[in-house]
């Protein structure tokens, strides 16, 4: 009776413990909204980057550089764009996706909001937290960077890219959303595209940018959560069409 | 006849003249809110700032700590808590807002919400922008300071202070909020009594922090525009009452 008993508890915890590992992955908050645990990953990139590499010395031609804006008006073949790595695949836009999915192991997510639960913000710059995000029809990325723009004070940035064109970026707005201990701090703007260089938008303080103390306060536990939502910019789009 | 004509253009002159100064200090949005223009003061004290002086040689006792929290029960002499100067005034809470507008000539604005426009947003670190703001029976101080934390690297920090205790600062939530060129930034959080240190706040960062490049992006010929709303937190006075 008793190895039975035991057995059932074994059975139990492996349970609990599969319900933990799966919680811990996603996990719908009190608002029904999508959470997603996201594991920091350490750069190994950063200097020089490679869109400072390609400005930095454009005629040897190695790696193309990644301010392509709209200058590349068919479908041409775009470098990597993961801000992790410097990988050297090149491949069409449409195929970026699958390539971040498969070789870089970025997990997707579905839905027009989603929290995006950052883990072990103590962990020492450079550090990214990268995720995509399916909605609306478009796939998009959201990187947190942990990085030291002034020495032995690291500042974490967070923006929204869209994977596609700058003018299909143009289309959506994207919001970012901390709340925690009496103070809230939120972020708008139009997606970037991934065609212009993640380094680029960061190094230029176009994004969400929170100091050492601030995330801390927005922090739990070592975590951070960001409230993402996507909508579609009417404003944005009749400016483009003009 | 002639005479005349140009009689009637110089009155003419003067009315707009006279018009475009009043609407230069107190205008009405299109969204019929208040805006008012708030003019730079290069700050002349910070090192060493009195919080700082008061810490580092409490002996001395030449000024009380800036920092009293709830550890002054009675009705107690404070110094000026003007961020601007190293005055030596000391006078009762109730009587602070009477020597700002006195003796530091700070203006003071009705409503709940205003937009707080701060000119020559180009000028060098340190520089303050202040206003007061009364509302829902208080009066706040708002501080949009320009400083060099790290060196050669300006960055912006707006707060708001409540003349008033922090038990009563707790009953309030205030936001600020800047919106241009397709982006916006919203910072909400609960009002620090103005018994604390203005720039204690500052320097721990618990405030609206912008970067050049973000202040640039939101600012319109060098003036950026903070709208600012104040509410009463029913969460946060059952939170003191606990």
């Amino acid at each position: 009776m008793l190895f039975f008993t035991q057995c059932f508890g074994a059975v139990l915890d492996l349970i609990h413990l599969r319900f933990q590992h799966y919680k811990a992955k996603r996990v719908f908050s009190a608002a029904g909204q999508l959470v997603c645990v996201v594991n920091p990953t350490h750069s190994l990139k950063y200097a020089p980057t490679r869109c400072a590499a390609a400005q930095a010395s454009p005629e040897q031609g190695i790696l193309p550089p990644c301010h392509h804006h709209e200058t590349v008006h068919d479908p041409q073949l775009v470098p990597c764009t993961c801000p992790l790595f410097s990988c050297p695949w090149e491949g069409h836009l449409e195929v970026v996706v699958s390539h971040l999915r498969q070789t870089h192991r970025i997990n997707i997510l579905q839905g027009a909001e989603i929290v995006f639960l950052a883990t072990d913000m103590h962990l020492p710059a450079p550090t990214d937290w990268i995720i995509m995000h399916s909605c609306l029809g478009h796939q998009f990325l959201l990187v947190l960077r942990k990085q030291e723009k002034y020495e032995g004070h690291p500042q974490f940035f967070a923006t929204m890219m869209l994977i596609g064109t700058p003018t299909q970026a143009n289309n959506f707005t994207y919001r970012l959303e901390l709340n925690r201990n009496q103070r809230r701090l939120k972020w708008e703007a139009t997606p970037r595209s991934i065609l212009e260089c993640v380094d680029s938008v960061i190094s230029d303080g176009d994004c969400l940018v929170l100091n050492t103390s601030l995330a801390q306060l927005f922090s739990d536990n070592g975590s951070l959560a960001i409230g993402i939502a996507i909508t579609t910019s009417k404003v944005h789009s009749s400016e483009a069409e003009m």
